[in-house]
């Protein structure tokens, strides 16, 4: 199993290490907090649970397009599992376990009256890929169904050090877009390749384009045969080769049940962060005797392929905050944006809260206040993160500098005239002024943005 | 803390429990699997996790209607949490306790080193409420901010005896469409009103528009004022009258620490189930000394409503395979088309396979399977759940009852004929002939029956 590192930035050098930090931009624009009650495991809240959302479901949309299954699998399973995984013996000290109580209780009165119950330990899961591996084992399986890619977005625990955590980047509880590819051998050049475009299509879309690829190949110490780790080599070569990109080899630095590929970024500030990784596995399948029946009706194993493109979604968001400075592109952003009356008159108030609404998207006209909301919303509708800022003892420049601040993407000032004209004064997060603009050629615009991932 | 129960339906009545029993509808379904290595935790399979996914997105868009903003909440918390929530003294046999094994071996190095470190058993939580409280606690609140609505999909575990464990109504992990709503006391009416709205709303959509409502009033033994609990009375009883429907009194039935909504729904069968919940919380302010400003500046403790439409996603979803019998509406679906090919013809298994990716949202337009696919798809694209089959040794007729009989919404047959005309031949789940329709015809017919909820 390849345990994709939550941890592996690069810190931030001193002189950025201040209010561009993740941890200072997710403070001041109120993404997350922590307890001590639960040290690692943060909670989003609100506007960060959004962006989460965001990526998951942009993750979800992509699925559909690679041919990607989602599942869910659970979160606790009893020792016997992580002892045929091989995680008891090499992962135990990283991983939280789990007593049922009652269950205990059960056990214990079982005993009393001589009968048997297992044993009732189990181990909080620190990666899905046993799960997986189950949900695998659960059918026949041929080659005409192979291959099979499941995605889950399950919460993973590990215990790190308490000394060690920070931030988004250092954590106990984290999510990954997880998938694990079950396939033949003669696949894996494909799928592979595949990843790779995966990998590059949401990169551009990050605005991350600048990241490097490595080729990590046999240890001295493997598994397996020979024969298998060259065909596996050389067919990930060949899916690097069809990249069009520069790779470059770690010789011998696979794991040693086998070669994988590593994804380097470089964000803005050019720090460095290892985070999709394609990592080939033939030793799983054996240890969790996963079968297939081949063309010729013989029985096979499958190769197994660990994949995130993200890796921890936490740590994305940490990456994506400091290489943003915490300026979220519009489709991504928490805060779209702000309708800020210039007066306050109730009627122009009141038209601020009718902008509000339309804008995100739980009306879609312009309706006044009283009129009954709608009682259910069409999935398809598009909706968008809007507020009003109608604060009282605050002058319209302060409001609208605080939006700006909170790094609100648009904000929209309504006066009397506007009310008069359906419209709104836009200014842009640079303080650029885009003009009065109807209500709806604002939806319109968030719609275009929205689509074009800006 | 109000435990939604996730075990109060009633048994379906023997003549039923064959072959329209969720169980065996999810086995013919392929929805979800178990394994003894993790008793009560279910693995959604793909088409399980498709219907669970859609639940939730459903859930979430109606939330930007309702004004609820989700959270991510910790899994794992300390003990002493489950001591201040009272969980440790009244639930802790139903709980799973957890134990950092890493941070065990450090706190025994920190008592060689004389340093000392806190407690490292936690507990898996059982529900969101405390986790809530502590994100409301996060941040000074004014009555300005209230009311504060968290909803949270999170997992939860419960240590059920093994022996009462089943399907997916008798669960140890679970969901809800759990939310809490933070408001001041003047706040209670129009809240439990809004809320009732939206329970009206969902189970419209869900086609289950009978259900009851029930008032539980102050038990003899009770936390509180007897003012508080009047006026709390009074306020659900004034929501209760907003619905125009009847509702009846359970007098002296509710908890110690507040008076609560009961809604009882009745399926198609007949059965009665309780899912969605309104409970009032006078204790856990006090517990964890939540607090706001009021408008004279005092400090006042807000009211909690615990509440949940769905109540378990994981049964809800027991309740509607039962109720549609296995025949999802369209919208909610995991399979929402087949293309069959009438011939084995390469050219017309191609067009079978351009019609599929047209219609599952991933192309938009019909290309011919050679173009490459672009790289990237846009949040907004509406994706169905579309397959072909195609497979060999099978006749068309057989192919067609076995979409039938997998409870596809449409199957659309295609020759030479509807390759040339670019379209399909539709069929219902029903088995009524809807005849030629052009491939985009049909990918407008899924917008608008997915618009509608139908
Ligand atoms: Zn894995
Ligand atoms: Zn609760």
């Amino acid at each position: 199993p390849a345990p994709p590192s939550a941890k592996k930035s690069t810190p931030p050098s001193p002189s950025t290490a201040t209010d561009l930090d993740h941890q200072s931009i997710a403070v001041a624009q109120g993404l997350y907090t922590i307890s001590p009650l639960t040290p690692g495991s943060v909670f989003f809240l609100p506007h960060g649970t959004r962006i989460f959302n965001k990526l998951l479901a942009f993750m979800r949309k992509q699925y559909s397009l690679y041919g990607y299954e989602e599942v869910i699998s659970p979160i606790i399973y009893k020792k016997t599992l992580w002892e045929q995984s091989g995680h008891w013996e090499n992962y135990a000290e990283d991983m939280f376990s789990v007593t049922g109580r009652g269950a205990e209780g059960e056990a214990a009165k079982a005993k009393q009256e001589g009968r048997y119950l297992e044993d009732e330990e189990y181990g909080l899961k620190p990666m899905n890929c046993p799960g997986h591996c189950l949900i695998y084992a659960s059918d026949d399986r041929s080659y005409r169904d192979l291959p099979i890619r499941y995605a889950d977005f399950s919460p993973l625990h590990r215990n790190e050090a308490s000394g060690a955590l920070q931030g988004l980047t250092r954590v106990r509880r984290f999510h990954q877009d997880d998938a694990h590819i079950f396939c033949t051998p003669a696949q894996i050049t494909s799928e592979i390749a595949d990843t790779l475009r995966f990998v590059h299509a949401v990169f551009t879309v990050f605005q991350l384009p600048s990241y490097e690829l490595f080729l990590s190949t046999r240890p001295e110490k493997y598994i397996g045969e020979l024969a298998e780790w060259e065909q596996a080599e050389g067919a990930l070569k060949e899916a690097l080769n069809t990249t069009g990109r520069e790779w470059a080899v770690k010789e011998g630095d696979g794991a040693f049940y086998g070669p994988k590929i590593d994804i380097v970024l470089k964000d803005a500030a050019g720090r460095r962060h290892q985070t999709a990784t394609i990592q080939l596995d033939f030793q799983l399948p054996h240890r969790f005797n996963l079968k297939y029946r081949d063309a010729g009706g013989e029985i096979q194993a499958p190769v197994i392929v660990h994949r995130a493109i993200l890796g921890s979604v936490e740590r994305t968001m940490a990456i994506l905050m400091e290489h943003t400075a915490g300026k979220w592109p519009f489709w991504l952003s928490p805060r779209q944006a702000t309708v800020v009356p210039a007066t306050t008159a109730p009627e122009v108030i009141a038209y601020a809260e009718a902008v509000q609404r339309r804008l995100s998207g739980v009306t879609n006209t312009l309706t006044t206040a009283t009129e009954p909301p709608i009682p259910i919303l069409e999935m398809a509708t598009r909706t968008f993160f809007v507020d009003v800022d109608a604060s009282e003892g605050k002058t319209l420049g302060k409001r609208v500098r605080e939006a700006q601040k909170r790094r609100v993407n648009f904000t929209l000032v309504v006066g009397q005239k506007e009310m008069e004209n359906g419209s709104v004064a836009v200014r842009s997060r640079d303080g650029k002024q885009l003009g009065e603009k109807t209500v709806e050629e604002v939806y319109q615009m968030f719609l275009e943005l929205e689509k074009t991932y800006q």
